[in-house]
This record gives C-alpha cells, structure tokens and sequence, in this order.
C-alpha cells in the first residue's frame, strides 16, 4: 500500500488530464469549477485503495475514482441550490457565482458523467456491469438520504436512529460504494467486496459523527469551517439528538426554545447549547459513538482474508481521518 | 408489427405494476405524479417497436421503454424549473405543485431510476453494455442541447443550421436512442440498430419542425396548448430564423422590434408576426424542411435488411407522426 499523498498525486494528475473543456462551455466551465475549488478527494482515495488491495495496478481504478468525484460534487451542488448556500470550500457556490440553471443543468450533467467515466473502467464487461449496479443503487440511496435531511427540517421528532440512517444514506453509501467498487476493479469478487463496503460505511458513519463533534467543539484555528455554524442553524445533529435521549424535562425545554428562538447574538446562542451539551457530556457519547462505529468497520475488515499488513494501514487510515489513536 | 394502441397498453401496464410507491415519499411522489400525468409515451413506443423488428417478445423492451419515459420527464420537470413553467400538459408543474427542492431532487432520482431500468434489462451483460453506453451518449448530449437553447435566448445571431443542431440534441436524440435500444434488446447488432437511430433521429427533427409550425399556424381545437405561444415567447424558432434568412431589412426591422417590444396585447402581436410569416411562405418552407428530414429518415431505413412490410409500417408511422400524407 502507497503513502495517502501518493494516491492523491495519482488522482489530481488523472483529474488534470480529464479536465471539462467541453462545448456548451457554459455548461462544462462549471464542472471544472466546482472540480477545481478542491476538497480532500477522500472518495477517490478510497477507490484506488480498494483496488490496491487487489491489484498492484490502480490506474485501472482511476475512472472509477473520477467517478465518485464528479458524483459527490453533483450532490454538494445541487444541495448547495437546495440550502441556497453561498459558499463551497470557502469559494461562492456555483448557482451564486454562474446562476441557479447553470447549477441545476451543470449538475445533470456531472450525473451523467460520473456514469460515463464508470463505464470506461477497463475490464471485463461483467466487471463494469457489477460497478453499475453497485453504483446505481449507492446513487439512489443518497437521495434518498438527502430527502431524509431535509424532511427532518420541518420534523420535531427526529430519533437518532433516523438520524444514523440519514447519515448513512446520504453520506456513508457513497465512502462505501467507492471502496467496493475500487476493490472490484482490482479483481475482487462481490463476496470479498461486501466486507470492504461494510468497512467504508462504518468508518464513513464515525466521520460523519466527527463532523458533527468539530462543527462545535473543533478548533477554530484548524476547522475550516465557522465554529458553531451547526448551532446557528438549528441542524439536528448528532449532539442535539443525543441530547434530546438524555435531558431533563428543563434541559429539553430550554434546547427546544435556543433552537426555536431567531437571534442576533450567535455567539450567545452558541455558549447556551454548547452548555447543555456539556452538562450531558454529549462529547464523550459522541466520541464512544465514533469509536463504535470504527468497531464495526474493524470487525468487517477482519472478516475478509487480507494480509495483516492490509489491515493495519486501514484501520490506522480509518484511526487517523477519525482522529482516534486506539 | 402491431398496432400502436397496442404497444401503448402493454407500457400503460407496465408503468402501473412498477409505480414507484417507495420511501421517502415526498421523493417519490412527484416521480409518481409527473408520470401520471399522461404524454404520448411516443419514446417507449418507439422502443417496443424498436425491439419487434427484430424480436417476437416485445417485453424485452419494456424496461428500455420505461428508462426512455422516465428519463424524459426527469428533462421536463427539471426543463420547467429552468424555464419557471407553471403548466405541464394541462397540470401544474411539479416545482408549482411541490416546490423548487423537491422537482430538483426527485428529477435527480428520476435520472438515476432510469439508469436502474436500463440496467435491468434482460440479457447478456455485452448487450446491457451496449444500452449503457447508447444512454450515457444520448442523456449527455440532452443536456447539451438544453444549454445551447438556454444559450440562444440571449444570442441574437442564432442561425438556423445552429437550430437544427440544437433539437437535434434535446429532442432528436433521446427518440433515436429508444428506437436504437429497443432494436439492441430484440437482438439487432450495433450495425444493424446504427441506421435505426438515423430514422429515429430525422423522423425527431422533422417532429420538432411541426411542433414550431403547429405553435403558430395549429387549430386552437386540437393543439392542446395555446397557439402563438412561441411568438408570444419571444422563441427563437425555425418559423423565426427562416424568417431572418429570407426577409428584406423592413421585414427584419419589424420582426426585431415585435420581438423586443412587452406588450399586453397578445393577440395583435401573433397577428402582425404571423403576417410577416405568411409574407415569406415560411409555413411551407417548414413543410418542406419536414419532408426532407423525412426523406433522410426513410433513406436510412432503406439501408437495413428490415422486411418492405416493416419498412412500410415504419414509414407510414412517421408520416402519420408528422401528418405527412405523402
């Protein structure tokens, strides 16, 4: 298995060669755009170690990582026009920078070319059929995931439960579905790939979790991200969920009031939930959460008959973008 | 070959045996309602018929048939939240019925479920190959031609060859591709079904032709929408770029200013353009544009080894699509 920043070099030159300079260029400047503003291609990543696994050759997993690329960046556009978000990666969004057409036709289009790049993977046309079905279901599965969240906007009875589905659908399916399908192209059957998935969805629920925790509790020096932003926007998270198991009746009562209440002074509003989370040690359920999930993940890696050495560089992989150290 | 009600029933029965009553529902839902709503189910036609030219068992076909129908209404609904239509064969669009969120996110599934009825097409995974990559080429060029036509509304040099490009892409092609696919599923080569998606994509082009000229010059009984809306529109249509191709600088001076002046009085407007129209016979210039992209259509059905019957029902069939008489 490679260093992490080898993986990534192998997909940013891919990337790079296969960029979208396509007529209509108001249709495809966009896809470069959106391409282009970055993020930690974790998805990618996960793609060409999966096919490590099983090939010493990744190239041939490289359409596959471009694949759920461009997949993942139709979702966060699309959502951004659903959430009128003005910023992506700290650039403005694309229906903000071009318009909200461009960003519905331009994400369309990425759909659709995420299938294409999946089936130009190299190999046996049984194989590339196993990778459309993989895919087709992961593709719906997110949506479906994303109508969840935002059914859950206007829902005041959220179970955390529902919430871990959501979660699980609309992010994890995806982190799983690019590991699977990395394996396969590699030359793994379905039977070895389905603990690799169930792998990649667990460690994907923990990192989600995380995210979560660090949306509160993260340093704001190395975040990325306004600290509290969660808060300020009422989300149901996992910290306000877990809070709901565990509260008194005054603790609910004064959640459901911050939560319900417009104010001007977040950061007030800010220092009032984080309290009750902290007087629940919702941080630490949080933590045992993630550390369960990564568990999990484990346990399906220990079903599959990988070297040791495989499975020590997955499970300090998952460690690591989880920020554990057991 | 059968009659057309025929195939129309066999669709209408498998459309309603795979109604897609499926969670979240407000996902689902607006899928369920835009395809309710009737249309002439022209495109899974064509791939029943597609598919009876080479096979006696039609049911092959059928989940093409249902990929092409919900790939076009994913291209409706999200074609009316670009456009902000507020009526879709007589019904309010899904994004008036729903809200904007729910047409984008239920489109995108739309797209995505075709990919899953294409995929679970009976037969060997070279042929499902063959669909895939025939779908990925046309929904591509769908969405190239949504943005060319988005393009020409601020273009005022659009040319009529540029037109004819345009519905070529987001009309012709998706009919071609039915008709190409169908053929595939009943077991034709990629050589024999090529000149079918020529038929297929000319008898499309004609079709979009009469479709201009029925806007403006069609019987207010029959048309089903009002006439003159294009003019009303302001649409860069074939009646409007022949028009500039053939007028005189008064001609064009005034079809200019008509086009560019708001105005309350609709009426006068598609009176004093369909004037200029009648001045430069474009009606029969569309007529004639028709017969020729007929001609081409039945050239290329000439070149297969298809039965003179097939051919003959072929041809009948897109003459009575296009009430040629011919």
């Amino acid at each position: 298995m490679q260093a992490l920043s080898a993986y990534h070099t192998v997909f940013q030159n891919y990337l790079t060669e296969n960029d979208f300079s396509y007529e209509p260029k108001e249709l495809y400047e966009p896809v470069n755009y959106i391409l282009g503003i970055g993020g930690k291609r974790l998805r990618p990543l996960l793609a060409l170690m999966g096919c490590e696994l099983f090939s010493k050759n990744i190239n041939r997993a490289l359409p596959i990582a471009m694949a759920v690329e461009v997949f993942h960046n139709f979702t966060l556009l699309h959502d951004d026009i659903m959430d009128d978000a003005p910023l992506r990666r700290g650039k403005p969004t694309v229906h903000v920078k071009y318009n909200i057409n461009t960003g519905i036709l331009s994400g369309d289009v990425m759909l659709i070319l995420a299938y294409h790049f999946l089936q130009s993977t190299e190999g046996s046309v049984t194989m590339t059929h196993k990778l459309w079905a993989i895919f087709n279901k992961m593709a719906r599965e997110v949506c479906d995931g994303q109508q969840m969240d935002m059914n859950f906007e206007s829902r005041n009875d959220v179970t955390l439960s529902e919430y871990i589905k959501m979660i699980e659908l609309k992010t994890s399916v995806l982190i799983a579905a690019a590991f699977e399908m990395g394996a396969v192209a590699g030359g793994a059957s379905l039977k070895q790939a389905a603990p690799l998935y169930e792998f990649g969805k667990n460690v994907g629920i923990a990192f989600q979790i995380q995210d979560d925790l660090l949306d509160t509790f993260g340093d704001p020096a190395t975040f990325g991200k306004k600290v509290g932003g969660d808060i300020v926007q009422n989300k149901k998270t996992f910290l306000v969920l877990k809070t709901f198991e565990l509260a008194n009746s005054a603790q609910k009562t004064a959640l459901t009031i911050l939560m319900a209440t417009p104010t001007h002074d977040e950061l007030a509003k800010i220092t009032a939930v984080r309290t009750i989370f902290e007087a629940l040690n919702v941080q630490q359920h949080a933590e045992r959460a993630m550390d369960d999930y990564l568990q999990l993940a484990f346990a399906a890696l220990d079903e599959t008959t990988l070297s040791g050495a495989k499975k020590t560089y997955l499970k300090e992989w998952a460690n690591e973008l989880n920020m554990r150290r057991k």
